[in-house]
């Protein structure tokens, strides 16, 4: 790769360089001078650059990141976790993950669906017949108001098993997950309006609406895609499912999506591919999906006017499927909310600049970028202008009448985000690059080698009205020979670049450790304001209220009731009370365990033997745990956090005696 | 906190390091000025400093630690993730997370329990009449040979629900999991003996042997610990239940344990708490635990002949309680296996030296760490000389008879950790330091200051035969301050300190983004040799054999059989065959899947809606997955690992048909 950097020092620059730090450790008596050469033969920077390899570029780059204890970072980005159902909280510029947040998937460290009220939210949404504990996690967006980053929530949401998450940015804890059988899949999820009226999430692989079965021989006729409206209330923080609804589409696999702002604001726009409405049926005969999908020269624009579908919902012109309010196709289209304009071969992204003006697409197939002009789009629709109409009546706009342009970009352009001084930066599959180019004259002005595979990007609020410039991060799927060999299941790997400056330049090579990060976002780490401990003490965080069971100090209990036996419990540095609870074999136990502390920090945890429970007790957190004692025996349980210097003893006993 | 860096830059050496930057840039041209001076005003490394708050002893750091794109780290650290149950691989110095592995908790990304085979090794072990998934891991061993780490197998415990996993170096997966029901808890877990002959496991919290219920009255009497050694077979890598066997102990607190090695071989040290034998009772007018526990000066430093009580279970002097032979506390007294000696004010810690001659025990409410010296144990256990018997009849032995002496060190010792120079270092908890301290004489020659809530620390192959020196890891449970906020749960951290020189000197904050780490071992880069791809195609990774089911491209088929529908599927970029499947509702649905690619990080991923299953399929792995098709309707199936430019067409359908 070019970006491997070689171990050279100059002999001029690098003695300069040992000058430097000697005079450093002069200033700084021994430690320093041990620390330029701790464990190396020689005692300078020069022998250190020598023996870790480092070139000049990289004590660069070293500087901008390196963030000495107590400093804190400047932006948080937030990845999805891809098939690992979590979201990652990752601080910019040191790429230092701060937080894994449990959202789809069980997570015993956070006592996410181990036993306490959080596993009602977990669990709120079957699919299939069965329960889901995994998701394969897209693309996050935070809440805005102006279509400006808020700092107040961040929505997530399921490929697989189409679900939309909010997790509240006040505690980073998940706090509802909604879904709908409208669907089977998705894909262009989580992206919201800009003043996050509502959350959009758009089907991939079509399917017959409501989660009935059809032949695949009648996929023309009954399968379809759609685009859900999540409803969302700000005040509560919560999707309201009533309120929210759906615009049938036609069986292509739509993509990505993005909403307009400013100038398009009431619009929102998403690619789509396989308008050949291919299958696959290797075995039976047919071409294999993927060259099936690829025929067309030209797939299709999305674009839909969801202000005006507001209406025609409110209006009632509806169909309710599976529980969703859905403005069926014909209605659609009769409403004018939806046309369809060209896009070259098998497109990508679906990007809207920060002025509202353009949609920016890449297309996989294609080495260009294509960029679109809304008010042109608004114009012909109005005008209800078309060259002609899909297999399903849907008008197609001219292309040409539809475009400000095409940027000559290299091949495999992908993804688009931008920064403050009118640039947008582009990932670029197949060539492996993030190329820089002018939203003025659609001319590339800088391209950046990146490893293998990279699929989106995310710049510094570079999906808003306001990008920051500053950082960017290339998130690449594979990476292969860049970190120490962990075995077959390598780790992702995404590179931060310097894009403050007029030429991007490498800062970091950061491994991915846990899920596949398939899109992030990043925002200004001033805008987040999270809370230290819960108060007063006894809230259910899923409320933020205090909990009706909340336990004070001193008022600890054990009662045996009709639906069981209840115990009211506290948690404080270092004892749980009670710390004896006896039952009978076959009752069902309910807990009520309060951490009365209000310290910063003073975390606890409540695990109980063969009960497969573990919850966390942070400072003023109350939580709700039932279930049955299926087996006599003797159960400790104990706090799981470090929590003092008789953490050990923070312990007591479950006693299940037989019936 | 003392560490915080302070933002201050000598105009001398300030100075001279603009010059040299200035230098470096004038060599790299714009891209390096641009570096330098990127984003920010200015446009050199003075300004960059100052921007950043970095102080020179932070350059030296950021120096030490940066590791360019394609350079590997020296070493791995093998972390418990606490009660996220899973364990952490972190690159040393860079102190990245290159990969979290399944162990007892199902991880989706890799596929860990989510419709495949190693569903079956998650889940061998039940507790309470359920089934477990999660674990509160706290002590990761590697396996040995010669008492040094050879680089095979690291093995974790689960301090809750008492169980041990055998992970695999050559694909960082784990291949089984066994527990016994013989003991309720454990925390003395995992240590190996010099030559991983036997895993050892000890109990923690007491309780009636084999999971039997009994009155907590009757504690003294029907109460107990354990300490089993799990017989490891090295050749098949792994644990052999039947070859395995426990020895019954007083119902004490048993805590950490360490074997012996070169002339201790054959032995095993384990520190307790508790010799009071409380067991709480707070709401029926006894004290807590805390203060119960802790109301002796002195407990009992455990002594055990493991090698003798080997030969001692050959001659068949057990009796098997709930499945583990087991040999009983008079039997362990008569034949001399074990002894006590007086340990001072609720020990913690448990170390035995690099020579084998000594075990460094702390004290967590004490000042000093006291070194006990293994021959003189070993010759009044020979001569059966001892001062006196526990209430059980274990002889005591003479304190003063059995020590090198104590070294003043501090409040709160716990854990300690050797170099390659005669130097131990020793975690301070109450004073929140790392002391570092010599063998000769017990003298503390420095103390550096750690964060809060210092519990464990790692060395580079500190606890082996042969320590390397060079990097010291203090494991500190509380962050507060330390990182950007994440609401009320915070991570650890992980503070990585340089003892390559006569000084320590602090490099690096590392936050624990997921799971509290416990302990951790560091073993050097080069004694691990993982596999890129499993070759040939069709390999299952627990057995590491062609799976009978494994598929060849053009061998795909469909089959009804007796027991449901089998479908042999071959994945490769970018598609799978057969990608469309059909079958009826409340079919057992069987798909025997290879991917068939051998290329290095070409894993593609098998997700099917609707049935809480994703697997993932390493170049020539094989899956095997059965699952029944409750419901019908049309599930789309997909590949969740970004593999090609047609990754997103990687896709088939399952169509459940109705009954």
């Amino acid at each position: 790769m070019p970006l491997h950097p070689r171990s050279r020092v100059s002999s001029v620059s690098g003695l300069i360089a040992l000058a430097v730090l000697a005079a450093c450790g002069g200033r700084n008596g021994n430690q320093a001078n041990q620390a330029a050469g701790g464990g190396w033969a020689g005692g300078d920077v020069v022998s250190l650059m020598q023996a870790r390899g480092l070139a000049e570029k990289d004590v660069v780059a070293a500087l901008k990141t390196y963030t000495p204890t107590g400093k804190h970072d400047e932006y948080y980005t937030f990845a999805s976790g891809g098939h690992g159902g979590n979201l990652i909280v990752i601080g910019v510029p040191s790429m230092r993950i701060l937080k894994y947040v449990g959202v789809f998937t069980p997570e015993p460290w956070q006592g996410y669906g181990y036993g306490d009220q959080s596993g009602d939210v977990l669990r709120a949404v079957k699919k299939g017949g069965n329960e889901i504990t995994w998701a394969d996690m897209h693309h996050p967006a935070f809440s805005e108001t102006g279509g400006d980053y808020d700092g107040k929530y961040i929505f997530v949401n399921d490929k697989c098993n189409p679900r939309v998450a909010v997790v509240d940015l006040s505690d980073f804890c998940t706090k509802q997950i909604v879904g709908s059988d409208l669907i089977a899949s998705e894909h262009g999820a989580t992206f919201v309006t800009p003043d996050t009226d509502y959350v959009v999430e758009t089907s991939q692989y079509p399917a017959p609406l409501g989660g009935v079965y059809a032949p695949i021989e009648e996929f023309d006729a009954r399968y379809r895609g759609a685009m859900i409206f999540w409803k969302f209330d700000k005040q509560k923080g919560r999707i309201v499912e009533a309120e929210s609804f759906a615009i049938e589409l036609p069986p292509y696999m739509q993509d990505l999506a993005d909403c307009g702002k400013k100038v398009s604001d009431g619009w929102v726009y998403c690619n789509s591919i396989n308008t050949e409405r291919a299958y696959g049926g290797i075995l039976e005969g047919k071409p294999p999906l993927e060259s099936g999908a690829t025929q067309n020269d030209m797939d299709y624009l999305h674009c839909i006017h969801w202000r005006q579908a507001e209406a025609v919902v409110k209006a009632g012109k509806t169909e309710t499927i599976a529980g969703m309010r859905t403005i069926r196709l014909q209605t659609a289209i009769d409403e004018n909310l939806l046309a369809f304009v060209p896009q070259p071969k098998s497109p990508h992204g679906c990007d809207v600049t920060p002025d509202g003006t353009a949609i920016v697409v890449g297309g996989k197939l294609d080495t260009h970028t294509t960029v679109y002009d809304a008010l042109k789009i608004a114009a012909q629709m109005a005008a209800k202008k078309s060259v002609g109409k899909d297999p399903y009546g849907v008008p197609i706009l001219d292309y040409q009448g539809s475009i400000f342009g095409q940027c000559e970009i290299g091949l495999g352009p992908l993804h688009t985000v931008f920064d403050d001084k009118g640039f947008a930066y582009t990932s670029v599959f197949i060539e492996t690059v993030v190329a820089k180019w002018s939203l003025k004259d659609l001319k590339v002005v800088q391209k950046i080698d990146t490893h293998f595979n990279i699929g989106h990007l995310v710049a510094a609020e570079g999906d808003t009205v306001s990008p920051d410039g500053r950082y960017l991060i290339a998130m690449n799927k594979w990476a292969l020979d860049r970190f120490a060999p962990v075995g077959p299941l390598l780790p992702q790997n995404f590179q931060l670049i310097d894009i403050g400056g007029p030429t991007m330049t490498l800062l970091y090579d950061m491994p991915l450790p846990l899920g596949e990060p398939h899109n992030a976002q990043m925002i200004k780490a001033d805008k987040l304001k999270p809370i230290d401990v819960y108060k007063p003490a006894g809230i259910d965080p899923i409320t933020h209220q205090v909990d009706k069971d909340a336990v004070e100090l001193g008022k600890e209990r054990i009662e045996r009731k009709n639906d069981g036996v209840h115990v009211w419990m506290t948690a404080v540095r270092s004892h749980f009370s009670p710390d004896i609870v006896r039952v009978k074999e076959g009752d069902v136990v309910h807990l009520h365990v309060t951490n009365v502390e209000q310290a910063h920090d003073a975390t606890h945890g409540l695990a109980i033997g063969g009960q497969n429970i573990n919850v966390s007790l942070e400072p003023g957190k109350h939580c709700n745990i039932v279930f049955t004692a299926n087996k006599a025996g003797v159960y400790p349980f104990y706090c799981t956090e470090f929590c003092s210097a008789l953490h050990l003893e923070m312990a007591g006993y479950l006693l299940v005696e037989p019936k």
